[in-house]
């Protein structure tokens, strides 16, 4: 691959840019906002306008509902010889190229599984897609040149190729993606109109359950809208779930002996397909590595996170994640993290070493004891000495 | 208050102790378990056994279903001249005082909202409760003697004390804690037979949205147990706004426009009540103050939290909060830090000096995008150029 183009030099189109343009392909920039299109020049993602002559490949990063017209234009044009996309939804793209005026076979759906909560060109990231999944989502009517033009650009942004149809990428992002974004709004929603006192006895577990719930309502009704069907039939299920579950709530309330052991039985075994489900999510997005968490008692103080993870620096370990619970304003806390399983151990040591007070490293999932609240009678054994 | 007596020595038991010890009470530790009490005596929290005289307070950390048992049993013995416990749940104990054989004028609930994932003695932590809400649940039959002895209890521990009735406790936990604690478990368990290839498309939004899934079953059974009812409830009003919300985006998948457009603004109407919901929150556990959000660019090195945060440091602020999300083991990623919003513009200006890729501070809540896949067409403007 030579040349390519990009058009919509939001986040994800300037990033494929500069990723592409580190490489040596020379890439041409579309967008309508001539300002943005400069910025990603400024930046080195390549040279403003359209080409003289059709380029390898272009990158149509649109919202969903425009990339049919979008590849329409760009095909009339000559833009490309293929054309893939980024949106987030892939049945809607694909129809819409099949029904429309488009030419399916130079074009092949796409979505590059990265981002996050930044946007615009400002933001963008030559190694945004290193080592993060791109899913590819051929149609029967998809060249085999034009796939393979899209692996080589996967390729060249350093992302991992899985081909998948367009119908299982929406069920599986329904899954994973959308429908834990409006049951977090859904509960996000009860809280509304809670009792002041009610929401002063809220804690991490709620706040971290919740946090997607502040996502933008348009942009998230967009995406919603895109794979609404998919949506509903995971939520369908999650409501047969939740039923069967109040239903176990309510025998666990009633003072018949037998009634309660059933219901007991019934919310164990929710919890325990929680856990088992838990289990499955890669410890960091688009990786299949575990990691352990190490977790570390910290004064509250401005000097305490830097001197902590200068001394990890100092023993040459990678912090992949990162929490911190501690009181309000007050000294003292917890701050757990998470580093590869066979560093965890020898990193202890030197913290204990250094004399920081450090617990035992424990994996990361599941059996993570999330109660804030629970009084014991029996110590657990789940602490380790400090130095 | 000059004495005092802890039944239970786990973390709450513990780090109540410590507390207490600090400020010159006389603490008394009791635990089945002689390794725990003799760790805690180590840690500088008390005295072992019991004490020749009455304290002036015992404080109960002991499972919600054996606080009645223990309370009788320490009252005939003459333990205390108060008590109070520090169970989760709160009619539950209440009602165990009322109908059993313990006098309920010397016993007032309380639930400090405190503890984490730590348990055991050895996590205790004398400042486990500073600036934290302590609920202290006096029955019409508790004495004036006995809820000021909780509250000079919970005033010598650092907590704010806020008083309120036991049932309205246990609704304000169900919906803050247990709900959404069932409701992570039960988006989990959905995950548990998911192809493999949509476990890969997870990302960040569903690992938040159900971390507290991975609580131990056996504990969390418990604790829904005591408080099945009101977990029930808040349930059955979710479930009911599920329903409307399957029925809205099944609207969203037909081809009819009017039904489409009246399913998009029952869509959009759920997502706006999550965000009003989500900005009730306090930023911190306990706290009512909001923070800001600084996002800073940084390379995946072991190096560079430890030069960052030395930098803040260098600065004179305190970092709240903090999340990472970078690319799976390569360089480059956004590592967001809460800090005091009056001085996030201040610490992105010096951090731009230093030479670090800063983003535009922005509130914690609401209105975080959080869709990480999205490609646009136009740039938004949330970013600011770094130095």
């Amino acid at each position: 691959m030579r040349t390519a183009a990009v058009v919509g030099v939001g986040l994800i189109g300037a990033s494929v840019a500069l990723a592409l343009s580190r490489r040596g392909v020379a890439v041409y920039l579309l967008d309508l906002d001539q300002d943005a299109v400069r910025t990603v020049v400024a930046l080195g993602g390549g040279i403003a306008g359209p080409p003289d002559r059709s380029v390898d490949i272009a990158v149509l990063a649109v919202p969903p509902s425009s990339v049919g017209r979008v590849l329409a234009e760009q095909q009339a044009r000559g833009l490309a010889e293929s054309y893939t996309d980024v949106a987030s939804v892939k049945r809607e793209p694909e129809q819409a190229v099949a029904d429309g005026s488009a030419d399916p076979a130079s074009y092949v759906g796409g979505h590059p599984m990265a981002g996050g909560e930044r946007s615009g060109p400002l933001a963008a990231c030559g190694n945004l897609f290193e080592g993060r999944t791109w899913v590819l989502t051929p149609s029967e009517a998809t060249s085999r040149e034009t796939l393979n033009r899209a692996l080589a650009l996967v390729a060249l942004c350093g992302a991992v190729p899985v081909v998948m149809e367009s119908a299982a990428h929406d069920r599986a992002v329904a899954l994973v993606s959308h429908a834990p974004h409006v049951l977090a709004a859904l509960m996000a929603a009860r809280l509304q109109h809670a009792p002041e006192e009610a929401s002063r006895l809220a804690g991490q577990g709620v706040r971290d359950m919740t946090r997607i719930a502040g996502g933008d309502p348009g942009l998230w009704g967009d995406i919603l809208e895109a794979n609404a069907a998919a949506v509903a039939d995971v939520l369908g299920e999650f409501a047969r779930d939740l039923a069967g579950t109040v239903r176990a709530l309510r025998s666990l309330a009633v003072a018949d002996a037998s009634r309660r052991a059933e219901g007991m039985t019934r919310v164990i075994d929710l919890l325990g397909r929680g856990n088992a489900g838990r289990s499955r999510l890669p410890v960091k997005p688009g990786s299949a590595s575990r990691g352990a968490v190490l977790p570390v008692v910290i004064g509250d103080r401005p000097g305490e996170l830097a001197r902590l993870f200068a001394a990890v620096d100092e023993a040459g370990v990678n912090i992949e994640d990162i929490s911190i619970d501690h009181a309000a304003g007050k000294p003292s806390g917890l701050v757990e993290m998470v580093v590869a399983a066979d560093r965890a151990e020898a990193l202890a040591d030197r913290l204990i070493a250094a004399n920081w007070t450090v617990q035992q490293p424990h994996p990361v999932y599941p059996g993570r004891w999330t109660d804030p609240d629970r009084g014991e009678l029996r110590p657990s054994l789940s602490s380790a000495a400090s130095g």
